[in-house]
């Protein structure tokens, strides 16, 4: 895989925190590789003023315009339910292809099995990394993590874009601060964008998720003596909930960073309700219990929604509720939750 | 999809209840489309021999006998751990093709991708079915179930092989017998191979398996008042958990039959202990509460292994553990179980 150094990060329509999630998590860890943000409808503005973060990155209109913020790649900058390439953007991609981008894609429609966009590829000599493309094992998850030497932390939520990877990212550079040797274990392609290594589980054959899983946890505690792996979808949601297990099962975590965006109570368009904090630890808990005990050990609440002392309250609130300590990772920083990892390490 | 008259079954050195599934249950319920089996190490006995069914269908020591037996197709008879073709078969697989029979394959591998495989079938002008090749959806699963009309059973297990495929397309038979307009959900290869249709779930993305479940369960209500889904893999085994997840927050179960080997206490290699059935009961019922509520209210035991007094003492045990009907499908049918989904309709 090639390291891009200057993206225009394509957001048509979209930038946004939540509409935008890969977009706006590289703008957050990785800005200076950051050229500018194509988003028609945002144009003429920063991306600081729009996200809140991200200083004076251009947002520009056309890819035209990108053009002159001299990007050397083209980055797919949403991941939309189902994962396919909006027509309307197809275009886009192979401009981008004709004036010598680079095209990264997380989306579930490989863009290099497109005849039409590898082929322009081949004529114009870049690069299609397709983050999602699958390697398939050549066998089933073992269960080698049973005896492990090392901790396994993993984010679980109430719900997607929760912010488990923000938070296994942010915690995992954390431990690293105060000294602990710990690898963030991205599972997704934002995550992979941004540690340079991991495997997209959702886009797996279900037979092979837990052993991928397995694999890239076994790689992380070769190196570190903690592995904080980036959970996906959640329990509750039943287009995801198979891989969530997967994960849980595949990684035998030893604790669980419950993530949640306070005020959320139902899994959107399902109809599906979601239990109180101390619910939701008890399906987690006893999901991993016939493989591997599991412990939710903090509250990782994603308060950007919410003002300063509203976000503090509910922070306080998810302590009281859980007895268990309770942060906004973004906002208030990692520590409460440094002590309870550090306290099984 | 052709459909084969008379198959070869491939299942060098493993003809078997357990050891070559796909083998057995087509040889249960298609008989009359066997040839033969190729199985060296039991060459020159009967199927029925070796199974205790399948009658005088000749167990054949090679391709070359097994052309004698006349088959239109070679079917792999097996589905290792992992799926992959063993090497030893790849040249009874091209043999095959020389001598213009169609390929039968469950694999994960997909041998028509495999460029040999695939040049040889073309110049022999013959076809390979690939079953578990994946028709990916262009969304995730929508939860269109949560109102539907019709009832919905699944077969979930303790562990894999305990007879979930067995008991839904027995149970599906039965009910139609009684009159009830019910029909088999096939989500493995083998249950396809017996119905005509289906997907294989376990090879799917892992976020998209829940939507074809999905699909596949409104498509039968839509025929029928009775869907009985075909369970793949256990919550407790760390490798299927997730494909077993997948299918329970698909298909929307209002009943699940709980499937169970008595004896076995252990998920084979991984150290996992089986509860007892009611701790089953509870771990399948908590698991898919949070999306929709569903029920254990039979169990079907798989008593192969036991003579017929203590197989009728572990159902009789069963049913006093739990308070449910309880029974072995293949040798005392399905009428307990029947009545258990009659009240439901």
């Amino acid at each position: 895989m090639f390291r891009p150094d200057r993206l225009a990060i394509l957001a048509e329509g979209k930038l946004g925190l939540l509409t935008s999630k890969t977009a706006a998590v590289i703008i957050r860890y990785r800005p200076e590789q950051v050229a500018c943000v194509i988003d028609s409808t945002r144009s003429g503005r920063t991306v600081g003023d729009v996200l809140g973060f991200g200083g004076t990155i251009p947002v520009v209109g056309s890819l035209e315009e990108a053009m002159k913020t001299a990007p050397d790649s083209l980055l797919m900058g949403i991941a939309p339910r189902g994962g396919a390439l909006p027509p309307e953007w197809r275009r886009t991609v192979l401009s981008a292809i004709d004036n010598r981008l680079n095209v990264i894609s997380g989306l579930h429609t490989l863009l290099g099995d497109d005849p039409e966009i590898a082929a322009r590829a081949r004529r114009s000599d870049v690069e299609i990394w397709d983050i999602r493309k699958p390697v398939i094992p050549e066998d089933v998850a073992q269960g080698r993590l049973r005896d492990k030497h090392g901790l396994v932390v993993l984010t679980v939520g109430s719900d997607c874009r929760s912010g488990k990877m923000t938070v296994a990212y942010e915690l995992t550079r954390s431990l690293n601060d105060k000294g602990v040797d710990a690898e963030f274990v991205p599972t997704g392609q934002t995550g992979i964008l941004l540690a340079g290594w991991g495997a997209v589980v959702d886009r797996l054959p279900g037979d092979f998720m837990s052993r991928v899983v397995e694999d890239l946890t076994v790689e992380a505690l070769s190196r570190s003596a903690v592995a904080v792996v980036e959970g996906q979808g959640s329990l509750l949601h039943p287009a995801y909930s198979g891989v969530t297990l997967a994960l849980m099962h595949g990684c035998y975590a030893d604790a669980m960073i419950l993530c949640h965006q306070p005020g959320k109570d139902e899994i959107e368009g399902y109809g599906i309700s979601i239990p109180p904090l101390n619910g939701l630890k008890e399906i987690y808990e006893k999901a991993c219990k016939p493989v591997f005990p599991s412990r939710v050990v903090a509250v990782a609440l994603n308060t950007y929604e919410l003002d300063e002392d509203a976000a503090a309250a509910a922070v306080a609130q998810a302590e009281s509720e859980m007895g268990l300590p309770a942060t906004d990772v973004v906002r208030f920083g990692c520590d409460r939750i440094l002590e309870a990892i550090k306290e099984m390490l």
